[in-house]
């Protein structure tokens, strides 16, 4: 039986997928020469809306990101990868977990990451004039 | 008598600073034709870097976002400000909270916002190889 | 009374505003290394735009740049602020001051700022289909 | 026994592995509202470039690139996959295929993919001055 | 008498015309502080494009890339120039040759310039709807 | 006998040159969906410096934009030329006339082309700490 709260949020644990991966690049830099912050927020908020999108069919927001933590730094050329799972599906909402992780330049193996960033998002399934829809008999 | 916690937090509040002000652009939307939120998360994470890098007095790295929200949508030609204000200093690290507003494009007035994200963001001061740095008598 | 011109040009000094302020970044270098003149002329454009709007109650288009100065170099880092102020509102044009500023990385303060450069810039309000529209009753 | 050519070349097929995945936003189209295929040739050479630093051991730079063939639009939304597999490996090259996916943003799932490009691409390894260097033991 | 192929294809030299011209900055470095190989790849593709849009009079495009060479490096601060020419028109598809040169930053002239990479390109006229539209007249 | 003024500037009109030539794309659009200005603004800056950096022989930085005229809009698609010739040499600073032009996406001819903008800038010669420096010979 599933475990249903009193708005009618449903916790379960979707596949965890693979829905973002790109090479660092110099573009991406602060004033220190580091990866900057901001660049790998804004990815993995693209990389937790691919879930939500699919699990609400159609346009969602990003409603508010629940501890996001920076474990290790990214440095130029590193291999970034996020790793999705969606957590929980409110009646108009849908939380995923994102976990970043870096394959650095010389690794002989791309699967050679570490965790370098995670962090819970919650998204709103949006109607065409923007107000949230309800995500009809996903969560059941 | 400042509050002190027992790993050397001190709590205050510094001044409310506005550290961030542009104008929303088409090439910062996404799929739905939104500002997308990956962008906003960005500029807040560097909008409250300036106030940790003044603190710290020199380089930090940011190490946690703690609940940011989204609280209304940002159409392209806002004029998108942020806020920023210390909220504690540790050892070696310092707490920003960030709050995001919108002057609609027509609005008569500059001032005539509305908040549209908020955020508390954790940053750590760096030394020269990128270890964490005491921030030496940053909250005596 | 107000300096009223022959082409119905009124004179008059609106309040000066910020109406932009971000962090200088190293993907907005040039190939010396500096921050890139076309850059700043780029925001300093978008900066005084958000005033013309305002004044003109929708939209506008730049056709002039008057006087341009680049006083001190911005660097990596830096926080560059731009203020802006209406100078003279015409039939259907505004003409703006926008004197841009920087914020060192290291200084104590973000109101410690130089000059680094000023420009006047001159905006024309337009109709839907692109051509010059009346400011009415803007100047009055 | 490995295929090997005159001047060295091996001929063998390595893992095919993700190398590279993103969304593809606005500002990617070009001035008919397509995803612009500039774009997306960006992509394949640094998704190919992955494998090749990998198994160059170092710097690398693009030599060439043979029939890259567009197969399918791309749509603002969709989600690319770029696929990569090192095909030979030379003296001082390597040349690796790319695979282009598109999986559409209402897909139920992220592998209902279509595949949009392919690619042959050849680096070629680079010492500190920036002269062809050998891949010593890479291929045997 | 111009030399046509069975299904259609005209092989004719149009004029070689520069098409693209633009001064290589930091934002397109990669890893490795170079010009990024993809960077290049996608100037090629708009720099071709602009003969193929005005040979097919409307909407193109890119369909394939037959071999593209990098022949030499790219340096921040050079002037990479491209030239293109129509090689050949099919019923629905315009053949480009591109040619990438670079202008070294200190060259007394621009014309002093050495060839980086060339490429052959292919593209198809679209009609509104995205499908193949016959290049009328265009190849007569 | 050249023309020579107190401080030794020396008028001449070099050789007109074409040192920019890029298409508009929508990602330099502003929020009523124009080509926005300051990117154009950008262009030239750029433009200018490309015969600046050779006059001087080295770098130079941007120190005044002389009227910035804009003349009719540029539209998504545009291919937009800067034609740039150096006006003057002084002692340590070089002047530049830059005429923008847009030959418009479905003319047949690239030289079909129509002014959009014109300015006069004053670029300074810079030894490598950033000094005003004199621009030997150069003039003479």
């Amino acid at each position: 039986m599933p475990d249903t709260d009193s708005d009618g949020t449903v916790a379960f644990n979707g596949p965890r997928e693979l829905t973002y991966r790109v090479v660092a690049m110099p573009a991406d830099t602060n004033a220190a020469g580091d990866i900057f912050g901001g660049w790998l927020m804004s990815q993995i908020d693209i990389a937790g809306s691919v879930l939500a999108v699919r699990e609400a069919r159609g346009r969602v927001a990003t409603v508010a990101v629940k501890e996001l933590r920076f474990i290790a730094p990214i440095k130029v050329g590193d291999l970034v990868s996020c790793y999705s799972q969606v957590v929980s599906v409110g009646r108009t909402s849908v939380r995923v977990h994102v976990e970043a992780e870096a394959s650095r330049q010389r690794s002989p193996h791309i699967e050679d990451q570490e965790l370098v960033a995670d962090a819970i998002l919650v998204y709103v399934a949006l109607d065409e004039s923007g107000r949230p829809r309800p995500i009809h008999g996903e969560s059941q």
